[in-house]
Parts: C-alpha cells; sequence; structure tokens
C-alpha cells in the first residue's frame, strides 16, 4: 500500500516548520488526524484566520490584524525610542514584561557568515530614514548577546554614523535568580566589568 | 501591546501537537507567518485537504482515502494472516519493505498501567468477531519489544483463546548493521536464545 498523497502532503508541509524533522511530522500527522475535532479542526481554523487577518507591519515588521501595527499606531508610545530586536519573538519578550514604551524595528536576523546572511537579506534599510522621519533621538539595540550580534550591532552602528542618534545596547550581567556557578566566566567577566555602586 | 488573539490561537492549536511545547509554537508560529506562501498556505491546504479526503478505516484503523482502506479492500491480500499493531506510523513501516501481504488490525496504544491505558481504551473488542468472520488463521503480534507491549500480548492471547488462531510474535535479536558492542545485553541474549543453524 502506499500511503495516500493527502497524507504524504500533510506531512512534508509539516516538514517545513523549523523544529520539525520527517519522523516527528509522521508522529503529528497520525495525531492530528486521529483526533480531528481536538487538534486537526483547531489547527485548520486558526491557520486560516490567521492568513485571512494577519500582516507584517510595513513600519515595524511586527505581525498584526491592523496595518501599521498596533504599536506603530498607538499615540501614546514614545517613537524618540526606537528599539531594534532580531526577531518578533523578541518583540514579544520585551512586551511581556510592559517595560518599554518605545517602538520597535524588527531585522528578521542577525548577520552571519557561517549562515551566509548579508545585510541585504536583514530589514536594515529602511532605518536611517525611519531616524530622520520619525525623529528618533535614541536606538536600543535588544539583541542577542553573540559574537554575531555583536558584528550586527557594529554594522548598524556604522549605517546610522551621521543620524546623530545615540545607540545603546542592553546591558550584560547575570540574569535575575542566576547563580554564580551555573555561570559562565564569559558572563561573570561583564558582570564585574560593569558593577556599579550600591 | 497584546499578542493579537488570532496568533494565540494558532499558538494554542499547535501546541495541542504532539512534541511541540510553547515555545517551539511561538517559533513554528512566526515561521509559518513569515514565510506565507512556502509554509503557511501549503499545511492549510493539506490540513483541509485531509479533514475532507482522510477517514479511518472501520475494519482495520488505517487513514485512507477509501473506505475500507485499500489494504482492507484489496483481494490481492492474504485475509487469513492478521497483524496486529500498535500504531499506525507501524503499519506504514511494514508496508514500506513490501514484505508482508496479509492484513492489519491497529490497536491505537499499549496497555499501561502506568499511563491509565486500559483494555477498552483499545480497539480489541472487534478482533474475536474479525478473526472469525474473516476466516484468519495467524495473528502476527507486530509489538514493540517492551513490557507494556507484552502484558498486551497477553492479553490478546488469551481474548483470543477459544478461536483456534495461531498466535505469533515478531523474532527478538540483532538488528540489521547492528553491532554488538552498541547493544544491550538483553537483546543481545534474546539473540543468542534464538541461534539458528547455518
Amino acid at each position: 500500500m502506499k500511503i495516500s498523497e493527502e497524507i504524504q502532503e500533510l506531512i512534508r508541509s509539516l516538514s517545513k516548520i523549523p523544529g520539525f524533522g520527517n519522523r516527528s511530522a509522521v508522529r503529528a500527522t497520525i495525531a492530528l488526524i486521529s483526533e480531528r475535532e481536538n487538534r486537526l479542526r483547531p489547527l485548520l481554523s486558526a491557520l486560516a484566520q490567521v492568513d485571512a487577518a494577519i500582516s507584517p507591519c510595513p513600519v515595524c515588521g511586527n505581525f498584526d490584524t491592523v496595518s501599521p501595527c498596533g504599536i506603530c499606531k498607538n499615540p501614546g508610545r514614545d517613537n524618540k525610542i526606537l528599539c531594534i530586536v532580531e526577531d518578533i519573538s523578541d518583540l514579544w519578550a520585551m512586551e511581556r514584561g510592559n517595560i518599554f514604551s518605545g517602538r520597535y524595528h524588527i531585522l528578521g536576523g542577525i548577520l552571519s557568515a557561517i549562515q551566509g546572511i548579508e545585510p541585504a537579506d536583514l530589514n536594515l534599510s529602511p532605518l536611517p530614514a525611519r531616524i530622520r522621519d520619525e525623529g528618533v533621538t535614541e536606538v536600543i539595540l535588544a539583541l542577542p548577546s553573540t559574537v554575531d550580534a555583536k558584528i550586527t550591532s557594529h554594522y548598524i552602528k556604522s549605517l546610522l554614523e551621521g543620524t546623530g542618534v545615540r545607540i545603546t545596547e542592553l546591558a550584560s550581567g547575570i540574569p535575575l535568580g542566576g547563580e554564580l556557578s551555573f555561570l559562565d566566566e564569559g558572563t561573570i567577566e561583564e558582570a564585574l566589568k560593569g558593577r556599579k555602586t550600591i
């Protein structure tokens, strides 16, 4: 017996999602078909809803039902401070805490020589114009603490040279609840260098 | 900003797939929306196709576009030999090799005291009638090599007592390409017990 074309197509489509291999896609397919009401139909309808309602914000790259997105549209947010993040999940992480009231710019990645990600692959070109047109005075680089992200930060710094904008990055140090014995020496070194009088 | 309801619903629906946690569901959601043409739409259409076309076979539990399924309908298959498998993925594994020409019966699980899976949770009750009505002479238990599966085998054996059917199980031993130094002693013991004259 050949597995029916419809099932094979579902396995293939699931395999394209990051984190899925062929085996887990097979397992997921069986789970979806076995629990049609509880799993397959809700996923089907959620995908259709997202496809119909969600679009990327032309200004910052966020996903929302409105365009520009709720953050870019919100007059209560401070458009003088622009926070640059790698990905939408980082924007969501920033927003979870209700700790930032500026706006965002989503790069859609990080420069990487190994993965062949170049400046043209990132959402970088509209950045100087955004800073000029929106009167941004500070750019916060909320990027991961990796070598590639440092290179990306330097690239952005050189890109924004001449705009007069202040460029900052997130502090490095011990995470809340972090124990020194579980942390790498690089983190401890950064925390030591950045020590503050109490 | 709150993440839009549509996106949250997609994250929730993906979280229900086995192997997905909340974080991987968030990652998958972003990947799906970011590559709408390449990922989201193909998955949407594959799910809709499966929902419309695929149904479980009322005889064996296989998934197919026809009912009864292609295997149960195929007059070229030997209905005297019935192979009992845990799950549809096991049926697919058996069929990949083109090594078996009988029919199947899918249990939909394995008895498990720890997980609380009882005989009533498995597709067991139609089994004695299938064997009688279809004139089955041999039942092959193609179940995993685990303690729970052994218990399930014993349960099936007692269930089929009196039907006069021959009950067999798959051979234990060294898998093809297996090296003894990488195998557990239980497998080697089974292979030793089952040794054959060459």
